[in-house]
């Protein structure tokens, strides 16, 4: 019998990877045999928390069928960001913060979502619930998750939730969350070895909005204008991808995480550029548009925009 | 402000019912301002256990939107089964025990399924995590509901979680679970005094199945042959109605609770049928078919047939 395989989202971030760590060592202590995977590799600020934390890299598998017949989101709900073989295999337990949407399965399930700050908060409750221990290096990659969707607590997201929770996990971790914080949110921001086209991709979450997808990609920086100085490079591989992918709209968000705002890159159909001009009541100006107190996707785009699609 | 309204499926059954009965204390002790409604006359078996347990009739509703923004579902979560209106209302939280399926929000919520014999389990589950007392004529309902969705634990759908629950809401309650439970599941059998029209009603479901619908209907009884001898009064409703909405398929399961076995009334396009016999490799002779040892929709039909579909 093939162990079951824990996993996040494509693309994944920091949440979407420790996440799939923390839930199956809560399954595998309440005798489940599951192991975690990532649906690609892990971006800088994830390796910054695998290193700190004394993690080998994660296995990377682009499909699971072909792995396990059985297998348990985190972090994602929706097909499109999940295996490309997802409708092939049994969901049988999901652990999530977004929104629900084109998600379904043949039989009853274990689904646990909380519109609260992170996937690893919603873990961090499982564990205490059940009352059970949490491993000092899983409680340091959920530390990591929860630093990494909330900005270290400043995303609007934040919940009372997400706060116990980081102060609870630093303490088992035996680490001072807020200079680990910056130094994880600061791993994440060097772009310089990277290219427009890995950018985009980095972050990046297609929706589907009445029909038509729409991706938003979102990359964090401590500094708006020397990213910006790539412009037209991202103008160029958004378009590109759009072209190739069949999007309606690409919204690339570059969010200062220090003082929490973002610029926007919007490019897309007239109609779905419209949309958008709409939705935020601001003028796209050659390609961009200016988000001031903007950091969160899930929370300040997503919604806003379905409603208007 | 109005209330956030909290409610099961159409067509309610005690479990629907009392489930929302039992969610919206849960909310309100932790200091949310909810009300429990029915999205459909309560069955003479809901009935019995309100009497029992000193409740007043449910507040019937058929539409939810005039009435409130804000939304809890029970025992529930695919469209169909819900309030017409269902998508002109922000859904906040669903607790449910069956699959996922045709169910979407444009924000994140609170939603916990789990695959157990009841919806009234769960919400014992979530009590005991909070560590809170249960009412005792709450824990009468929850009671009332897990005996009817496991035919008193004996469905293939029963776990551990839902005897465990039955025998601590007995003691809460102060009743005894064996003798009290026949006497619940005999009230709901009754059929003297309904129509064939109301009896196809009565506990009936649709599934949306590759963009097919297709209806389960479920009555209880303690005498098969006796219910039989309405066979023709059946068929003629359950064709009248497949004509009326579109229905591909409409299987009408006749089931005994003391026996747990069911007799089948299968009748749709040649398709449709044809789909069933194959699924359960069986041949429907005169729209009918025997069913030994099936008393769960939801473990012994649905997942079969969505799987044909």
């Amino acid at each position: 019998m093939a162990k079951e395989l824990v996993f996040g989202h494509t693309n994944p971030d920091t949440d979407a990877i420790g996440a799939a760590y923390a839930y199956s060592a809560y399954e595998n202590l309440k005798g489940g045999d599951t192991e975690p995977v990532a649906l690609g590799e892990p971006n800088d600020e994830t390796k910054f928390a695998f290193e700190t934390f004394g993690f080998d890299k994660p296995r990377v598998v682009t499909t699971v069928a072909d792995l396990t017949d059985k297998v348990m989101l985190v972090d994602h709900n929706e097909f499109q960001q999940s295996a490309p073989d997802i409708k092939d295999v049994t969901i049988t337990h999901v652990v999530d913060h977004h929104r629900i949407s084109n998600f379904m399965t043949a039989d009853p399930l274990y689904y646990r979502a909380e519109p609260i700050g992170s996937t690893s908060t919603v873990i961090w409750k499982m564990f205490k619930e059940a009352e059970m221990m949490i491993p000092k290096n899983i409680a340091g990659l959920m530390m990591s998750g929860i630093i990494s969707d909330t900005l270290l607590l400043k995303s609007p997201t934040t919940t009372k939730w997400d706060e116990e929770a980081l102060a609870d996990l630093a303490e088992i971790a035996g680490i001072n969350y807020q200079e680990y914080g910056i130094n994880l949110l600061k791993a994440g921001t060097d772009t310089s070895s990277k290219s427009e086209k890995e950018l985009i991709d980095l972050d990046a979450k297609t929706f589907e909005m009445n029909g038509k997808k729409v991706r938003v990609a979102q990359m964090n920086t401590v500094d708006i204008p020397e990213v910006l100085e790539r412009k037209a490079g991202f103008i160029k591989e958004i378009t590109a991808e759009n072209a190739a992918e069949g999007y309606d709209l690409f919204v690339f968000l570059i969010t200062n995480i220090l003082d929490s705002d973002s610029e926007g890159l919007v490019i897309g159909s007239a109609d779905g550029v419209a949309k958008f001009e709409k939705t935020f009541a601001k003028k796209v100006v050659a390609d961009q548009v200016a988000l001031p107190g903007v950091v969160s996707r899930k929370k300040q785009i997503v919604p806003q925009l379905s409603a208007e699609y």
